[in-house]
C-alpha cells in the first residue's frame, strides 16, 4: 500500500448539553458545549469500513448527558475528565481521549418576585476547556476567548524598525484594545496528585489576566502580553504555561484635520475601529524548567 | 418609461466610532456602530447617473467622525438626532435622514493601579437606536437585540389545539428561554417636547422588560411576552409602542430512559439546547389609542 | 386596559428540510430552510396564556416534513403556496400565514462511477420567497441575498454635491462591487390566475440582473441598481416589483506611492477591499401604474 | 526571573488584497486575504518593550500590497513564497516567516456587453495555503474549507460497537454529507527542486478528492476519508501528506409514521438537516515512508 494511516480521532461534536441544580427555589446552571473525540485501534475502519471497533459518535453524544444527570457537572475541568477517562477505560480499542468544553456564563436577574430561576447569560468570554487522557498521564488546559478589553491611555509605540515599506507614524498615547483568546496548561497530570480547585483557579487566573493588561504601561502589545501571562504564572502555581493569541483591534484617531478640527488624545479624541487588517501577537509563557507543550496553532488564524 | 422608481434611500452603513472622553485620570467609552440613510430628490441619480444632488456615502461618514468631535456623544439618540437634523436642513435635494445606532456596552476592569482608563466589553446585549427626521416630525425607536434570557422553572405550554400533525406532549414545568430583539417607540416627536432622558429611559426600559421576564408564571410564550411589553408601557410614560421578536430558544429534556435514568425537572433534569427550528413569537404592544408604527419585520426570517 | 395588542405573528422558524426525489440511479434533491409565522385569533394566549386557539409551533413544523413526502416538493414557491393554504383553511382562528423559505442550491458531482446521486453544494445566492395569503389574496415575493458581483471598470463616479464634510475625490475608473440582496414581488395574487412557471422565472430573473450589472456602464450604484430592476420589470411580464439592497463594497486603490510604485487602473491595480463601513443604496422599482408594496427594510441595519 | 518566554509570532493578519490583471479588455481577478506571522530575536519586546528588532504589523500590510503590484500574484502559493523570502532575507532578526492565505474564487458573468471585466464570486470553498520559511526549507501546505458535499444514497453505517449508552440503529441506505476542510503538503522543500504547478495541483487534488467522494461505497465516514485521502498521494505526486477534518453533517429521517406516512429511502425520503451535534472525523493520510508534518489542530474544533 503507497499510502499510510496517520494521526486520527473521532468523535460528537458540540453536544449542548444544560444541567440545572435546584436547591429549593434557587436554581443553578451548567450551560456546555461538549466536543468528544477518540483514538486508538481505527485503521481497519479507514481502510475496509469494518466498524468493528468504532463506538458510535452517537454514543458518545448519549454518554455527555447520561453523565451530566449520573454525575453531575461539578465543573466543566471535572465533567471533561470523568468523561474522558470512561471512554478510555470502558473500550479497549480506545487508547486516547480529547474532551473540549465551551462553558457560558450566566448570572441571576434580580426581580422581587419569589424563588431564583431567572437568568441572564453573561455574553462576556466564552471559557474553554480540553481535557487529554492516554490511560495514565492528564492533561488539562482550560483558557478563554472573545473578551475584548482596551485601556484608552498608557500605550505608546516607536523605536521600530524601520524599512523601505515602512510608513507608520510613532505613536506615544495609543489605545490599545484586543480580544484576548489564551489557553493556561495545569500542571496535574496523575490522578495521584491533588486535583485543582477548577472554579477557583479559572477566577483567579482571569483576575490576573485583567489586572496585568490594566495595570501595564504599555511599549508593545507583546510586552502587554508577556505581563499578563507572567502575571498567572507568578501567581497561580497550578499553571506552568501560558499562551495567548492578541488580535490589535486597531483604533485609528480619526482624520479631522480637512475640517479644522483638532483630533487630540488628550482633549479626548474620536477613533475609528478597525476591522481588518489587524496586528496579531501570539506567544507562550513558561514557567521555567517546564515544556511547552501547548499547540502554536490552538489558538490563532 | 413602463418602469419607475419607488422608495430610495442611500448613505454610509457601519461606520464605527468610538469616543473617549476625559475627566483627569478617569475616562469614558461610547462605542458606536452609525449607519447614515438618506431620501429625497434623488430620481436622476438612478434614472441616468447624474449625481448632482448626490452627498456622497463618505461625506456622510466624515461628518459622523466629525460631529463626534464637535459635540461629543451624550447619547446614541441624542447624537442620531444631532446628525439627521444636520442632513436634512443642510442639504436641500435630502428631505428625511434616518440614522441607525449600535451600541456597545463597557465596564471598568478593577484594579489597583492609577487612572480608570482600563476597560472589558459588556458582551451582553447591543443596545439600538433609529431616529428618523423629515424636517418636522421625529420618530425616535430604541432597543436592543441580542439579549439571552431564562426561566429554569415556572412555564408550562399545554391546552393548545390538536390537529393530525401534533405530536407534542403537554409540559407542566419546562425552561422558557429567549434571545430577546425588542424596539420601543418614544412618543417625543417634535421640538417643542421636552427629550426624554435617553440613558436612563434606556436602563429602566430594560430593568422592566426584565423584571417582567423573570416574576411571570408563563403559561406561553406569548403571554411573557405581552408581559414584558405593558410592563414598559405602565411604567414608562415617554413610550408608547414596543415590538418584541422572541425566539423560543427550546431546551428539550434528554431522553435518558434507555440508560435507565430519571430526567425528571424536580430533580434538576438535564436538557439538550438545541439551535434550529425554534419557535419564533413576535407581537406589538401598544398604550391604548396610539397608532402602531414600528415594522412588523425586525426580523428578516 | 392601558395597553392593547397589536400585530402578532408565530410559529416554527428555520425547518430544515431535504427532499430526495429518486428516478432510477438519477437522485434530486431540494434543500429548504422552511420558517412558518401565523396570525389570527390570538388575543388570550397574550393576554391570559389560554393557547385555546394555539396550534403549537411544533405542529407547523411536523406538517412542513409531512407536506413534503405527502406532495413533494415542486418549487420552494409552490411549497410556500401548499402550506399556507392548510394553515389558513384548516384552523378557523388562524386567519392569515406567511411562509418564508430559503432554498441552498447544488451541482452534480463529475465522475466516472456509476449513479448520479453525488452532490456539491453551489455555495453562491441564497434563493429566497416568502408567501403570504389571507384565505382570499395571494402574494408572492422571491428573490435571492449573498450574490457578490464585481466589474473591475466601466464605473466612475463624480459631479456629486461637495460640502464642507466632503474629502472624497472624484474617481473616473472604479471598481464597483456589491453583494446583491433583491426582493422581487410577483402580480400573481388570486387562484382563478394561472401561477409562473416559478423555477423558470427565477432563472430568467437572475440572469437578466447579472447581465443588466455587467453591461451598465456606471456613473454610481443606484444607476446600475435602477438598469437591474427595470430590466427584471422589461422582460418578466410576471413581476411587477423589484426592491434591492446593495452594499457598495469598496475596493479602494492600494496607496503605493510612498515605495516609489504607481498604481494606476489602467496597468491592472492593486486593491484594498474594506469590510466597514460600506456605502448601501436600496431602492425600490415599480411596473408603472404598480403599487409597492414589498417593505423597505430588507435589511435591519 | 520564574517565567521564560517560549513560542512567539506576530504580524498583520487578514490583508485583503485584490489585484486586478488588463489584457486588452480582459481582466483577471485574484482576490486573497493574506496574514503574515514572523518569529526571531524577539524576546526584548516581550521583556521589556523595546521595539528594536521588530518591523511593524503595519509594515508587513504595506508589503503585501506592494508586491501584489511589484510582482503580480500568479498564484497564492508563489506569492506566499514570495513575500517569506522578503522577510526572512531582508530582516536579520527575522528568523522564521509563515504567510497564510485565503484566496476567493471567481466566474465570468456571460452577457452580451463589450469586454470581460465581470465577474459572479464563485462561492463555494475558500481555497486555502500556508507557506513557513526558515531561510533552508520551505513547507508548503495548501487545502480548501467550506466545501459541502453530499451522497444520497451509497452510505450504510452498521456493525459497530454498542455499550450500555447505544441507542443508533443501523443505517443500510443513509445520506452521507460533510463540509470538506482539507490540507495538503508539498514534497517540495528547497529552493533546487522544481517547483510544483500550483494552479494545475489545486485543480487536480480538488478533482480527485471529489471524484473519491462521489465513487466510494461508503461503509463509515471514516472510509470515505481514507479514499479521499489515497486518492490525492497516488495522483498526485508532489504531495506527501493530507489531513481532512470531516463533519459528519446529519441527515436523519424525518419521523412521519405518527402521520400514517412511510418514509422509506428507496422511495426518495424527507430529511431533517441537523445542525448540532455532529460527528467529526479527522484523520492524516500519508504517502509511505513520509513524515507527518500537518499539525493536528490546524483543521478542528
Amino acid at each position: 500500500m503507497p499510502t499510510i494511516l496517520g494521526q486520527n480521532q473521532y468523535g460528537k461534536a458540540e453536544n449542548r448539553v444544560v444541567k440545572i441544580t435546584r436547591d429549593g427555589a434557587t436554581h443553578h446552571i451548567k450551560d456546555l458545549n461538549v466536543s468528544v473525540a477518540l483514538s486508538g485501534d481505527m485503521d481497519e475502519v479507514h481502510y475496509s469500513g469494518s466498524n468493528a471497533t468504532v463506538l458510535p459518535t452517537d454514543t458518545t453524544k448519549n454518554t455527555v448527558y447520561a453523565f451530566a444527570k449520573e454525575y453531575g457537572i461539578e465543573s466543566a475541568e471535572q465533567f471533561g475528565i470523568h468523561l474522558a477517562r470512561h471512554f478510555v477505560t470502558s473500550q479497549e480499542p480506545i487508547k486516547t481521549a480529547r474532551i473540549r468544553i465551551e462553558e457560558y456564563g450566566w448570572e441571576r436577574i434580580e426581580h422581587s418576585g419569589k424563588g431564583a430561576h431567572s437568568f441572564v447569560r453573561k455574553g462576556q468570554e466564552t471559557r474553554l476547556t480540553q481535557i487529554t487522557y492516554d490511560g495514565s498521564r492528564w492533561e488539562v488546559v482550560s483558557g478563554l476567548k472573545d473578551l475584548v478589553v482596551m485601556n484608552s491611555t498608557n500605550s505608546e509605540f516607536w523605536g521600530y524598525v524601520k524599512d523601505k515599506y515602512t510608513t507608520l507614524p510613532e505613536a506615544y498615547d495609543r489605545i490599545l484594545a484586543t480580544q484576548v483568546s489564551g489557553r493556561w496548561r495545569f500542571n496535574w497530570s496523575h490522578d495521584e496528585q491533588k486535583t485543582p480547585n477548577w472554579e477557583k483557579s479559572y477566577e483567579e487566573t482571569r483576575k490576573h489576566m485583567l489586572q496585568a493588561f490594566a495595570e501595564t504601561y504599555s511599549l508593545s502589545l507583546q510586552q502587554t502580553l508577556y505581563q499578563m501571562g507572567s502575571r498567572i504564572i507568578d501567581n497561580r502555581g497550578e499553571i506552568d504555561e501560558v499562551r495567548f493569541s492578541l488580535p490589535n483591534k486597531h483604533h485609528f484617531l480619526a482624520d479631522l484635520e480637512p475640517f479644522g478640527l483638532k483630533n487630540a488624545t488628550e482633549d479626548g479624541a474620536v477613533y475609528f475601529a478597525a476591522d481588518r487588517p489587524y496586528g496579531l501577537i501570539e506567544a507562550t509563557i513558561l514557567r521555567d524548567g517546564c515544556e511547552a507543550r501547548i499547540p502554536v496553532d490552538l489558538t490563532n488564524l
